[in-house]
């Protein structure tokens, strides 16, 4: 998928929503069967509930690993729910030498088909360069994160003043381009969100820690909305737990309705 | 497992061998048929082979993502062919904000039974710590790696000189123990691993590099040994696909009984 053609989903839903599958076992509503059959139902309903206001939806990898192989066939599966024209996101954090990563790029490229996946920077070039072979597939790498960890190694800043994160923006933006390379950026950060727009102008933003994490949607589109908008803001437990009774799924529909409709003067505004 | 245990299973074996099972379906032996079959064959024979002189086997989970759900499913299989007295790493690089680096734990300390999992630091405390609350398992975590990329950004030097492989070393080192935390060195660092143990003097190191990426065991062992030895080795494609042929498990012992035989010699200067 090329940005063009996320623009132009987010233009048709008047939405930059990401809808985060962080399925649990434990919160699935009480009428649900716990097994692979009220998992795969849960998904599925959330999907249908939710597709007309989500451009994007984001599997987040470790809670589907939690059951092991059975849990990746869920995964493989849920993605079978997800709508053709929707940004379908593996959260799944990899990178590694470069013979390693294009495996991982197979994992989530070939055999199942994301569109993207989330990678750590931390091993370099030679980590990240294998996945932006793939064509119209994309790497949404991550710069400065929304949990309080960020400060642990994101801000050390270099001899010049420059963040580590900074780094990672203005040296990953090199190695792609605005079709195949996106970055995580916190929805935490209120204006440092201003400071990463500097670095990289042109990049969309895959922006969680909305809602359940205190980020506000009004500060991160204020800072971070480029003239594309630029930005896919991820909610996960604020949509897909906003009910937990037989009407689940009327309650999710309503929680991504109400964001997307907080969205939609901000798509105006930015996409005209 | 505890690191009283490793060094106990280094002294019997003589060896600090780590054998990497980066099995692939393309590289079977001619005569192994390209499924799950032949591929399960392959590591079980390769482990029954070679565990005399390995007391640690890494399995590299993107070698098994590849092949989806099923290679999951291999990936379960292959760990039960390992022997109890070896340390088992999932060389997995995770780590993600808080609740869900609990579910990567979980997958691999609780429905797999791993003993150790390869992290990332990016994303800082609250990403690691998750993992450290597990009962006599242990993180590895990524410091100075032995790919090109590690020049990116491990190498950025702060306003007091320190690299971020450094700053990465000190303060990871604060939130676990010997016990509960090992780091990445890459093998092909020579001297700079002199540092390395300077800042973390206690810890395990897992020593990826040698061989195929052009690291020398006598390099490592005599920069980085300490009291406790204090290394696990590894050595995945100079292990298995040391033969490709009928006898491919013999060769593979061959190459593991070789590295070890070099080891031994360390193994006796520096534990005794």
């Amino acid at each position: 998928m090329k940005k063009a053609d996320i623009i132009q989903e987010i233009k048709r839903k008047q939405s930059f929503l990401c809808t985060g599958l962080d399925t649990e076992m434990g919160k699935l509503p009480a009428h649900l069967p716990k097994n692979d059959v009220g998992f795969l139902q849960f998904n599925q309903e959330i999907v249908a509930a939710t597709h007309a206001y989500s451009v994007s939806y984001k599997i987040n990898t470790a809670f589907y690993e939690q059951y092991g192989s059975e849990g990746w066939q869920w995964m493989e599966q849920t993605l079978s729910y997800l709508p053709k024209e929707t940004f379908k996101i593996a959260d799944a954090k990899r990178g590694d030498i470069g013979n390693t990563s294009t495996m991982y790029a197979r994992a989530f490229f070939e055999k199942m088909n994301f569109d993207a996946i989330t990678v750590s920077p931390y091993m370099g070039e030679d980590s990240l360069r294998p996945f932006l072979e793939f064509k119209d597939k994309t790497i949404i790498c991550l710069a400065l994160t929304s949990n309080p960890g960020h400060k642990d190694f994101q801000l050390i800043k270099d001899a010049e003043g420059y963040a580590v994160y900074e780094r990672v923006l203005e040296t990953v933006a090199k190695w792609g381009n605005t079709d195949n390379l996106m970055f995580v950026a916190g929805g935490t950060h209120g204006d440092i969100l201003k400071r990463l727009r500097q670095i990289a102008p042109e990049h969309f933003l895959l922006v969680p820690g909305i809602g359940a994490q205190g980020g506000s949607l009004y500060d991160v589109a204020t800072n971070a909305a480029n003239s594309d908008l630029g930005l896919l803001v991820n909610s996960s437990r604020g949509i897909i737990y906003a009910g937990n009774d037989e009407d689940y799924a009327d309650k999710a529909r309503e929680a991504a309705a109400s964001l997307a409709s907080e969205m939609s003067s901000f798509v105006n505004q930015y996409l005209v």
